[in-house]
C-alpha cells in the first residue's frame, strides 16, 4: 500500500499524544492482537462443514455483516470461490423472500453471528429460518462467550464460536465473525491476516505508514469543524462494498458526545465509486461547499486485461483516442484526472491510496489502515470509539412497542 | 404518498418567490412536462423488439442509468418480468468482464444512451461490446438530436431515440432515458407517470404537497449553513437505488458556485436504508455534530406476508414478544421507534414520507417530488439547478492524457 497526502499538519505533540495513547489502548481493546491470532481452530472448523454445502448465509447486521462481505465482494470477481456467500440483514419481507428464493436450503449452512445474542433482526431471522430448516446441524453460533445465545446453541447442541475479548462489533471482521464466513468461501484468511500484520508492524515499528496515519489524523481531528465530511472515492466496482463498512467504522465510531465535554463531534462517511461517481458526487466535490476531506483508492495492477478495441466509428472519430487502451488504465487515467483537477483547486484535502492489486492481503492491509486511523482520530477527538449509546434509545422504543 | 414534517418553516415570502420562479420555469425546462407526454412512441419501439431478448443492457453512466436502475430496483422483487436488466456503467474491467460473463450475447438487446453523444465511458464500453456482436439490430441509441452518436447510428442503420428538449440527464428518468428499457422489462410506464402527475398536479393545483414541499425547501435552503447534509432514511431494501439516483440529483444539482456571487454552495446528500443502517450510520444520527437532516421513508402496505413464527427458543425466551409479528410490520415499527428516538432529540430536522404500497405509480410520484423539491431549493440556493460545469475539469485533464 502507498499513500500519498497532498496537504501537511505540523503538530508533532498531537501526533505524539495520539501515537502514545494507541500503544497503550494495545492493553484493553482487542482488535489490535487479531492480525497474531492462530487461525488453526477457525480453519479446522470449517473443514468440518460438509462439502456438499453450497451456500453460507450469515444472519447478522451492521459489525456482523460488514466485514465479510467488504472482503467477499472485493476477493469474489477475481477468484473461484468454493461457495456463496449471502447476508440475511434486514427485516425488510420483500428481500428476505427474494433471497431465499435463490437459494437450496439443503445445500446451505447459517451461522448466527450476534456479540450480545439480542440482536432484534437477527433472531426475527433466525426464528424465521428455523422455522424452515431445525437441524441444528445446519447452523453456526458465533456471540460472546456466556451470552443467552450461546446457552441456546448449547441446549440444542449446535456448534458455537465465541469473539475475542474486547472486539467491538465493528472492528470484528479479521476475528471468527469475518474470518469464518470467509474460510468457508476459500478465501485465504491467513493473507487476510499478513496483510493486516504487515501495517500494523508498519505503524507501531516506525515504518512508512505512521507519518501518513498519523498527519492524516491529526489533520483531520484539527480540521474537524470545517471538514466534517470525509469521502473516499474508490475506483474500482469491488470497493463498494468496503465503502458501506468504511462509513459503519467511521460514523459510529465518531459520531459521538465527547467524554470531557457537552459537544456533539462526528466526522461523516461518505463513500463514493469511480468513474460512476464523477457523473454523480463529483460535481458537489468540485464546485459545493468546501466542507470535505476525499481519499482515493485505486488499484496499480488489475489483472483483467481486456481492451478498448481498435475501431473508429463514423462520426465519432474523436473518440479514438481510448482505441487499444486497457480499461484497467483507463479507469487509473480517469482517477489521477479527477485527483488533478481537485488538487487544482487548492483547498480540498485529498489523499491517494493505492493498492497494489486485487488480493487477501491487500484488503487486510486496508482494513487495519483505517482502523487505526479511526482509533486515532477517536483519540483525538476525545470521544470513546468503540461504544455506541445513541442507538440504545431506538432499542428502547422498539421493546416497549414490541411489548403492547 | 404522504409527507409529515417534524419542523416548521414560516417565511411565506421565500415561498411564494420559489412557487412563482418554478411555475416559471416550465417553459424552460424539459423535465417538468414529462408526465404528460404520449408514451405510445415508446410503447410501439418496444413492441418491435423479439420475445427471444431476455435481457437488456443499457449502456450509460449517470443520467443515463441511475433512473432506471432506481425503478427497475424498486419493483423487480414484486412483479414477475418480461426481461431482465443489466446496466454498464464503469471502466472497471473486473466488473464488465463480470457482468458479461452472466448474459447470452445473442439474446441480449443493448441501449447505448448518451446525451451529449461523447461520454468516454459510454462509448469504450459500447466499443468493446461491438467487437463481441456488430449485429447493428442488437443496439438502440437514445441521444440528442443532430449528436455525432445519432449520424453514427443513422450511418450503421441502427435505431434512435431521442431525448425531449431541454431535459438534463439527472431530470431525464422519465423520458425515453429510463421509459425505454423499464418498458422493455414490462414494467407499466403509464402507471409511472400517473404516479407522477399525480404529484405535479397536487403541487401546482394548490393541493396538499404544495405546503409540505414548499415549506421543507424553504427550510433546508434557509439552514443550508447548519444543516448542510440532507439524508434519506428508506425502510426498504428496494428503495437502495432510489438513494443513489437521488443523490445525484440533489448532489450535481445543488453543487455550486453561486449564480450572482463567488461564494461556493451545496447541501449533500445520503442515502440510508434501515434497518441495516440503524447498526451503521444511526450512532452519528444520534449522537454526533448536528448538521443532518433526516427523511424517512417508510412503506405502508408490504404484500409480502412473512412473520415471525410463534417459536420460543430457550434462554431466549426474551425475544417471544417477537412472535406471530409479520415483518412488514416489524420494519415499520423499527422505523418508527428511530423516528421518534431522534425526535426526541428536539435539534435534527426530521420528515416522514410513507408510500401506500410498492408501485410503479408510487415511485412515479417520489421522484417527481424530489425533482420539484430539488428546482425549489436551487432555486432558493441561487445556482443553476441544470448544469455541471464542475466536471469539465477532470474531463480536459483526460483528454490530454488520452491524447498523449
Amino acid at each position: 500500500m502507498k499513500n500519498i497526502l497532498s496537504f501537511t499538519s505540523k503538530h508533532p505533540k498531537a501526533q505524539a499524544h495520539a501515537y502514545s495513547a494507541i500503544c497503550a489502548e494495545q492493553e484493553s481493546i482487542g482488535y489490535y492482537a487479531l492480525p497474531e491470532q492462530d487461525i488453526s481452530p477457525i480453519l479446522e472448523y470449517s473443514k468440518s462443514i460438509s462439502d456438499d454445502i453450497e451456500s453460507i448465509i450469515v444472519i447478522g447486521i451492521g459489525g456482523s455483516s460488514l466485514g465479510a462481505k467488504a472482503i467477499y465482494n472485493f476477493i469474489k470477481p477475481v477468484k473461484s470461490l468454493k461457495r456463496k456467500l449471502y447476508f440475511l440483514e434486514t427485516t425488510d419481507p420483500i428481500e428476505i423472500s427474494d433471497l431465499l428464493s435463490n437459494i437450496e436450503l439443503k445445500k446451505t449452512h447459517f451461522l448466527v453471528i450476534s456479540k450480545s445474542g439480542t440482536t432484534v433482526e437477527t433472531f426475527a431471522l433466525y426464528k424465521y429460518i428455523y422455522s424452515l430448516q431445525s437441524d441444528p446441524s445446519a447452523f453456526t453460533f458465533i456471540t460472546d462467550p456466556g451470552s443467552p445465545l450461546e446457552k441456546y446453541a448449547k441446549e440444542i447442541n449446535a456448534s458455537v464460536l465465541h469473539l475475542p475479548d474486547n472486539v467491538g462489533g465493528r472492528f470484528s471482521v479479521l476475528s471468527s465473525v469475518g474470518l469464518l464466513p470467509l474460510a468457508l468461501c476459500g478465501i485465504d484468511i491467513q493473507a487476510l491476516l499478513d496483510g493486516a500484520k504487515h501495517i500494523k508492524q508498519s505503524f507501531f515499528n516506525d515504518g512508512y505508514i505512521k507519518e501518513t496515519l498519523l498527519k492524516k489524523a491529526v489533520f483531520y481531528a484539527k480540521n474537524h469543524a470545517r471538514y466534517n465530511i470525509n469521502c473516499i472515492f474508490a475506483y474500482s466496482e469491488s470497493l463498494k462494498y468496503f465503502c458501506e463498512w468504511y462509513v459503519q467504522l467511521w460514523g459510529e465510531s465518531l459520531g459521538k458526545k465527547q467524554r470531557h465535554s457537552a459537544f456533539h463531534v462526528g466526522l461523516t462517511p461518505i463513500g463514493l465509486i469511480g468513474p460512476k461517481d464523477q457523473h454523480s458526487f463529483l460535481q458537489l466535490l468540485a464546485d459545493g461547499i468546501r466542507n470535505k476531506s476525499v481519499t482515493f483508492i485505486k488499484i496499480e495492477n488489475i489483472k483483467d486485461g481486456i481492451c478498448v478495441p481498435d475501431i473508429t466509428l463514423p462520426h465519432l472519430e474523436a473518440l479514438d483516442s481510448l482505441n487499444n487502451l486497457p480499461f484497467a488504465d483507463l479507469i487509473n487515467m480517469q482517477c489521477d484526472s479527477v485527483i488533478e483537477s481537485l488538487d487544482a483547486e487548492g483547498n480540498i484535502p485529498l489523499d491517494t491510496i493505492s493498492l497494489s492489486r486485487v488480493s487477501e492481503d491487500t484488503i487486510g492491509g486496508l482494513i487495519y489502515y483505517y482502523e487505526l486511523l479511526t482509533s486515532l482520530v477517536g483519540e483525538l477527538m476525545d470521544v470513546n470509539t468503540y461504544d455506541q449509546p445513541g442507538v440504545e434509545a431506538g432499542k428502547i422504543i422498539l421493546k416497549e412497542k414490541l411489548s403492547k
